[in-house]
This record gives structure tokens, C-alpha cells and sequence, in this order.
């Protein structure tokens, strides 16, 4: 046997959509990925989400530079097709979701504390390569194979394309409430940016039985806050008296918001010792307000999705709380239209691909 | 018996050192304070050190405007001369300090937590008005009378001269480190800049058993901080060899620096989860590398003084560890010598006026 021929016994054919060049624009694309190995499983992909961080990589306008043809996403759900024989979470038919990350080191002090995000050594989901030398590809695409330690199991009664942006959207928000101790029943929090990842902050705190505060520059986002998410109160960022009322009343402030803003007048609505926490993620630095942080004993923390275990937590408690995102589902071969609105914002709340449904 | 008498009965004659105008040049200044009242303790200053925060304020460079004659100091301590009926504290003759405030509301929620220094109505030693409208004069100053919950008593053991900075440097660095859980055996604490408040963190941080890493500007201070104080080791901030290999090494970092500084390697520094807290003040906002902040869930916190039960419990710390500051002792006949050479930094490590032999 060749070696080719023996490399290609170890993949599985792939059909997906990915962005071939800066221009960011996608189309179809086949690829290849490793076949399922003894601590795999093989997920037929039904939904997935379009988070704002795939909109930076197809255009290359991001941190790292893109490695183009490029298979964007990270917020993947699907049925399991395959399992390894290591693996007894999983069986043939559940479903399971997987969302930023797809390995780490394991044996590294994050990992030995369930912090595989924080691992130096961890793959991101459709960035890099894989330990094999594979290139990692996302979820806008048929298949996944994927180290089962690196999906999670998504509620039965949770309707499914609802819940694929909880894989990044979700732990991106649930994991900094829990560690950084904003989400005890009767707290106020304030929610900067109604997006994919804002609405899923006031719903999880919504049901903690937190206090919710949005603040938005979008009026028009105002009614549907209050009536349907049934958030307590909404400032817009530009309401000079509401922001000066509101000074000194929150207990932390969650700031997903990737579009450069000034961060005083959120440091400004923290009780002494309040907390904002970043995890929308600006390209550019933003000052830091440090007497107003200092006089107040406030902390501007940051947060990168969560651990496996803490996903696996988050998924648990939305099922029981019902907690979804609001999604719009589009087909994949309008993709192209999707990123263009969704750089102008226009989606309540996020995208989410009809993966299944997508024409071959 | 007219106003202007009566007023006259109810202040004290009070000699001390200001400065007039924004040159910031200190000469004699003959002034008054009220009597001591059924709260108050007087108390014969014997020591005051001078803190970085003075210099600022007698040029005017200052965040609110300084309102000349301005008399400058708060890390005082001397001798008590006068009780009022409702102190039970302190007797005459006991030796009390006296730090960076003299006055807060009493009845908001930080004050119910003994955590007066975030009183929205907190008022500075040397700054602004009492609630009697007489100005507010600092300890530059032959006598204080001072409100006796705003005092603290000092440790018979240690040192008058040496324990005045404990008052303002040493809770500045004492408090962030108790409040943000740096304060365990065996961590691992950065001190950035070895000054007034740098070289007493390092004294606290041993005493507590921690590892301690100075990163400074100042080769020269690296030998005596290694055999005198004993730090575990001194980073040249200019030096990358060094600060990469300390990458991810810190628990925490006290940043104790009032010129401007990128906060960047001082991050970088830090482990997962790590926290750099801010206690000196640059008048320019710093950028916040907010990436690598969400990267590491890392926080940037800031802390002002302390309260007074922590200070006193600082001045008790002190006293059992044997822990005051590194002084050099000068008659306030030099003080704007002192006052220039500070802005150099050319001080191990605070200068503490020797005002009982002040010249009359």
C-alpha cells in the first residue's frame, strides 16, 4: 500500500463552506478529516451558530492571522454517528455539542483544574492544526470528528438550533457570572450590548433571579428587552441623566461588546467593589479608567468561554431553566448575506445554520 | 462678646509649613484648627512622612485643585494631649497615627463596612473643609485634633519615626493585599516599583512568607533589595530576557508606580486567574490590554488607602512583625529640598519629618 493511500484510509471526505481568501466571501469546499479514533466521536452536524469572532477570521482582521481556505464555526450540535471504544459518555444517537475548542495539553495546571481554555496548549475549534498535523476546520460542515472530552451532551428538551450558540455565546457569559461571583439571586447586573452573547447574559441572570440592567446604544432594541427578555431596566449609553442616576448601583457588569467604547461610564455604574468583566473582545486596547478604579475598589476582569466540566454545567442549567438563545435560521448557501447583516448587527439575536438541510 | 471672639474661642493656634501657590515652595504658616471636642483627640505631631501624593498637591498637579495655603501630610503620629469625654481608645500619652483621612459620613453602606476610605463623603486630611467649615490642614504641623475614630494607636515596640508611613504607604499596600487574597505563605507577589509604598509591600509580603519579585527601573536599588529586604529576585523592567521567563509565574501584582507605564508585561507576568492591582496613581489613564486580560481571566483591581479597623489592624501587624518603613529622618527646614529630591526619587525609601524640633 502507498503511503498516500494509507493517509487517505485515515481521513473521512468532509463537505462544507469556507472563506478562500480575504475577501472573506464563502463557498463550498471539501476537506478531509481524521477518521474517528478510540476517544472520538463523529457528530453529523445539524446546527450550527455564526458568532461575531467568525466574522473577524474570514476577513483576516484578527489577532492571529486567518489560514485561508478557512471552515468557520464553533457552535456545533449534531448527532453522534460514532463513538471510540475509550469513549462511555456518548452513544450512537445523542446529542452532543462542541464549541470553541477542540484539545488541549491536559496535564497542564488549567487542565488538571478543569480550565482547558486557559490551557496554553488549546486548539480552537477552526483555527491551527490538530495534533496529527490535520488542519482544524468548523462547523459549517457535515461532520465533525472531535476528542469526546471536547463535546457535551445538550439537553433533551432543549429544541436544538436554539441551543447551538450556547456552545460559545452561552459559556462565554455563564463562566465569568459564576467565577467572578455574578450570579447570587437579588444582585444587579448590567449588561452592556443586546447581541448573541447579551441576551443570553439576561437570560441566565433572569434566571438566577438576578436584576438586569441592558445597556445599549440601540433604542429600537429598548421594547423587546423589557417585554420579551423581561429585563428591569434599559440605558442607553448616550442617556446622559439615566447613566447618572444608575452611577453606583451595580454589582458587576458583563461587556460583550467587540466595538470600541469607552469604559468610565460602565466603572462609573459599579457599587464600590463592583466588577466589570470583558468578554466582548475590541481589536483595539481601551483605556483604562485606574483613579475611578482605584477609588471604588473596582476590578476590570476578563473571561474566555469556559472548561469542559463548566460547559457541560451550563448546558445542564439551561435545560432546566429552559434557556435558549432567540435564533434566526438560515440556510447555508445564504451565509454570505447572513455575515454582511450580521456586521451591521441586524440579527435577533444570532444566526444559526441549518446545517442539515444544506445542499450538496 | 463679639462673633469674630467667639469664633476665636472655639480654634486652636496651630504653627506648620504650606505651600502658598502653585510653585510649591513650603515657608512658615501660623494657622488654625478647632478645639478638641467630645470626639476628638489632640495630638502633638512628632513625625510625618512625606508621600508622593503631597508633591502632586502643593504643585497643583494634582486631580482636584489644591486650594492654597496648602498644608501638606497625612502619614502622622505623635503624641495624644487631649481627649474628649466620649473617647475611651486613647489616653494622653499614648502614641497615635493618623493617616490619609480625617472625616466620612458614618451611615452609607461602605462605612457600615468599616471601609470609610469608600465613603462618597470621605474626607482627606489635607484637603477641603470640615463639617465645621474650617479648612482641613495636614500633619506638617505642630498639633492635630482629630476626630478619635479617625486615629489609630501605634505599637509601643516599634520605632515613632519609621512607623509614620505605615499610615498612608503601608495601608495603601497592606489593604489591596488582604482584599484580593494576596496575602498567603508562598504565593508568588510581584511589587512593581521600589518606593514609599514598594519596599513596605515587600516587607508585609515576607513577613506573611511569600515569595517576593521586585520589577523596577532602578538597577541600583537591586542589591539592597536582594540582601536587605530580601526579595527572592528584582526584574529589570527593560530587561525581556528576564520578564519572559517569569511570564505566568505571579499570583499577584502590586503596582505601586505613579509615572506612566505600560501594563502589558506586568499582565503577562501574571498566572491564570492572576490580579494586578493598582495603588499608585498616574495622572494618565494607562492602556488595558484587554486580550491577553480575557486570555488568562486575569483582573485589573484597584484599592485606596484602607479603613480604619484594617488600619488598625495593619499598625498591630506591624507591631508584631516588627515591620515599618526605611526612612530618612529631615527637620522641616529642608523640606523643599526633600520635596525635590523626592521628585527625582532620590529617597530610601520615605522621607519622615522630624516636626517635634521643628523651629519656631
Amino acid at each position: 500500500m502507498s503511503k498516500a493511500s494509507a493517509a487517505e484510509e485515515q481521513t473521512v471526505n468532509v463537505y462544507g463552506w469556507a472563506a478562500k481568501d480575504s475577501s472573506g466571501i464563502l463557498s463550498p469546499f471539501h476537506f478531509s478529516r481524521r477518521v474517528n479514533g478510540d476517544n472520538d466521536i463523529t457528530i453529523k452536524i445539524l446546527y450550527c451558530g455564526i458568532c461575531h469572532t467568525d466574522l473577524v477570521f474570514v476577513k483576516d482582521g484578527s489577532l492571529m492571522p486567518t489560514n485561508y481556505p478557512f471552515v468557520p464555526g464553533h457552535e456545533i450540535v449534531g448527532e453522534v454517528t460514532n463513538v471510540g471504544c475509550n469513549v462511555t459518555k456518548f452513544k450512537i444517537g445523542d446529542r452532543a455539542g462542541v464549541g470553541a475548542m477542540v484539545g488541549s495539553c491536559g496535564s497542564c495546571n488549567n487542565c488538571k483544574q478543569d480550565l482547558e481554555n486557559y490551557c496554553p496548549k488549546m486548539l480552537w475549534t477552526s483555527v491551527g492544526e490538530y495534533y496529527d498535523d490535520l488542519r482544524n476546520f468548523g462547523g459549517f460542515s457535515d461532520k465533525l470528528v472531535v476528542d469526546h472530552h471536547f463535546a457535551v451532551l445538550v439537553p433533551n428538551n432543549l429544541p436544538l438550533a436554539a441551543s447551538a450558540p450556547l456552545l460559545c455565546a452561552g459559556i462565554s457569559v455563564y463562566s465569568p457570572m459564576m467565577h467572578y461571583g455574578l450570579s447570587n439571586a437579588g444582585q444587579h447586573l448590567g449588561v452592556v450590548g443586546l447581541g448573541g452573547l447579551g441576551h443570553l447574559a439576561v437570560k441566565f441572570a433572569k434566571a438566577l433571579g438576578m436584576k438586569v440592567t441592558v445597556i445599549s446604544t440601540s433604542p429600537g432594541k429598548q421594547k423587546e428587552a423589557v417585554e420579551q427578555l423581561g429585563v428591569d431596566d434599559f440605558l442607553l449609553s448616550h442617556d446622559q441623566d439615566k447613566l447618572q442616576a444608575a452611577m453606583g448601583t451595580m454589582d458587576g457588569i458583563l461587556d460583550t461588546v467587540s466595538a470600541p467604547h469607552s469604559l468610565l461610564p460602565l466603572i462609573e455604574l459599579l457599587k464600590t467593589d463592583g466588577k466589570l468583566i470583558l468578554v466582548g473582545a475590541p481589536i483595539k486596547a481601551p483605556e483604562l479608567p485606574h483613579i475611578p478604579l482605584m477609588l471604588g475598589r473596582k476590578i476590570v476582569g476578563g473571561s474566555a468561554v469556559g472548561g469542559m466540566k463548566e460547559t457541560q454545567e451550563m448546558m445542564d442549567f439551561a435545560g432546566k431553566h429552559n434557556v435558549t438563545a432567540d435564533v434566526e435560521v438560515i440556510a447555508m448557501e445564504h451565509i454570505n448575506t447572513a455575515f454582511e447583516r450580521l456586521a451591521k448587527g441586524d440579527v435577533k439575536y444570532r444566526f444559526v445554520i441549518d446545517v442539515a438541510n444544506m445542499l450538496i
